[in-house]
């Protein structure tokens, strides 16, 4: 039911039964206002999308549009398998990361952590982000924070975000060309180079990794980058629920460490994410995690919609929505928690019944 | 679902929806080499059988057998009941303890407890253990040591183990003839005896205690002794997943007590096996507990293989393999937390299929 990438088993099954918190890292960068970039979301709300995702994740309802009914109907979300899992099996605890939203998430009860961020600027002009200051309010946070439940499934909600993190992964010199993958199936090509070829013209033969990421990246990577690099104080174990931009933070991970001349011991980190990611012919995931120097674990849950007579549904295994809101990570941890791949497809039909 | 050997059903009641910590006692003993006396494990690989219980019972995969092909067909061991389990309403945590193993099983971020043990000798030319010593470190593990969940599964693999249990009983004192089964329906009888019969020849005489159980039981025994007898500081329940190798583990429990003229509260200890040990004709585990000075709550998993039309696991349903590698706790445990036999049945077929 669970998959290896890269690494052995041994990692996700001494997780098995156990509580996780689901943490959604969310920040809007700008750069969805390049025309035609991403169609994760709905058409002018994208800048909506992380406080729509957090809003279903945490209560299942869509709070901050203004008119629901302008919701185009059949376009998949992935958070929709990120509830489903949440309402079977439900996680110990869902956390926000603030990360720069364009608005708050109107919800209650819920953990939010706040840094002060604001969303980031287009990375075709210049993402214009102290990304040293954000690096160090990350290292901050996972030096301090206390996980109340026994591992961290780190997710995130970042539009336009696929596009950054292939920015990010090409202006620290990985050759990645292909290897990056978009939300959806016709993925905007030439809008996506075109941005990213601006971007990375704006930092030629700069060689301060914090001013290069400060401009072509997005605030989730660095941030997280940080985040990652604190935890190691503690050994919470972390799962980058994630595709491509979580590969793509374990890149800028190993360049820091290798800038700042650490070692980094990875043992309690892992990557995991769904199978439309793990085997998309457009991108190559496993390509991106072998460039690291330390060594990681990473899997895919093995979990589709081929027993789904639902339109909608046979999208994701057309390739509509790979990946997002933690979705792999959240369908991993329902199947290391009793789940069958039947329960969860079932759950996810009644969203849209 | 679950029946009452001895005692009454509240303890076991008690425990329903709690989460367990499996603890699997892993430890070898030379008793394996005199010719004939296990089918427990793969043929001249009974040295490993508790290195391949412990790997297959935390990851699904048996690693250290340099060719898997040599497997028997057909076979079956009762780890597939507890891995099934696992599957479908995990333990919370799953650790080992090395008492004494030809070889570490090959899994990584499992806590694995070690205490410089060696397998021990073959019975009948004298177990060679260092009885008092063995016993203080298991006392002292059950002082120290913190469950991270509500209860704990105590299970064991140790080839040969019935025999060692038998020959531990008989030389305490207790009248058990014929109240011992052995893991396989044709049990070696002849081998069995004369193995024990030369056992207790060697300690005619001794009074001793710990002199005695030295030379004719084994580590896992010992070693739980004293842990059962430390855990009674912290009163984590313990339940002993097992059928008379368990009940060879009280009984000695119950001599140590007596040899120290203490007295042991019982009451956070209990015992579960299969039904097919709780059943069997070859031998009597209520005759065994029943001879215990202290009160014990005992328990069967009223599970087995009726429903299904699988061979080789009709062979479990005519006595082949009764129990091990804590297969009647684990039922029990997910029969406690709402899967239904039939779940069961169905998980296991898979891995057979």
């Amino acid at each position: 039911m669970i998959e290896t990438i890269t690494g052995k088993k041994d990692f996700i099954e001494s997780l098995r039964g156990k509580k996780a918190t689901f943490m959604l890292a969310l920040s809007t960068s700008k750069t969805i206002e390049v025309e035609g970039i991403t169609q994760a979301g709905i058409p002018d709300f994208i800048h909506l999308t992380p406080t729509l995702d957090a809003e279903f994740v945490c209560t299942g309802e869509v709070r901050s549009i203004p008119n629901l009914a302008q919701t185009p109907k059949g376009v998949p979300t992935p958070a929709l398998l990120t509830r489903a899992t949440h309402l079977l099996h439900p996680f110990g605890n869902i956390e926000l990361l603030d990360l720069g939203m364009d608005t708050k998430a109107k919800v209650e009860y819920f953990k939010e952590h706040s840094f002060n961020i604001t969303p980031s600027s287009r990375i075709d002009k210049g993402a214009n982000i102290n990304a040293m200051e954000l690096f160090e309010k990350g290292v901050e946070f996972g030096k301090e924070y206390k996980c109340k439940d026994d591992y961290i499934l780190l997710a995130e909600s970042v539009p336009s975000g696929t596009t950054t993190a292939e920015a990010t992964a090409l202006s620290l010199g990985y050759s990645v060309e292909g290897y990056f993958s978009s939300s959806f199936k016709d993925v905007p090509n030439d809008v996506k180079k075109q941005t990213i070829s601006d971007a990375l013209k704006r930092v030629e033969g700069r060689d301060d990794l914090f001013d290069i990421v400060g401009s072509v990246s997005d605030n989730m990577l660095i941030f997280n980058a940080g985040f990652i690099l604190g935890s190691t104080y503690s050994k919470t174990p972390i799962v980058l629920c994630g595709g491509t931009q979580m590969a793509s933070l374990l890149l800028l991970v190993n360049s820091i460490v290798n800038y700042m001349g650490g070692e980094l011991d990875s043992k309690h980190i892992a990557l995991c994410t769904t199978k439309w990611v793990a085997t998309d012919e457009n991108s190559n995931i496993k390509a991106l995690l072998e460039m690291l120097d330390f060594p990681i674990n990473a899997y895919y849950a093995n979990f589709d919609f081929s027993s789904s007579l639902h339109p909608a549904l046979k999208l994701y295994d057309e390739g509509e929505a790979k990946e997002g809101v933690g979705a792999g990570g959240a369908l991993m941890y329902g199947l290391l928690n009793g789940l069958s791949e039947d329960n969860i497809v079932k759950q996810v039909e009644k969203f849209l019944s």
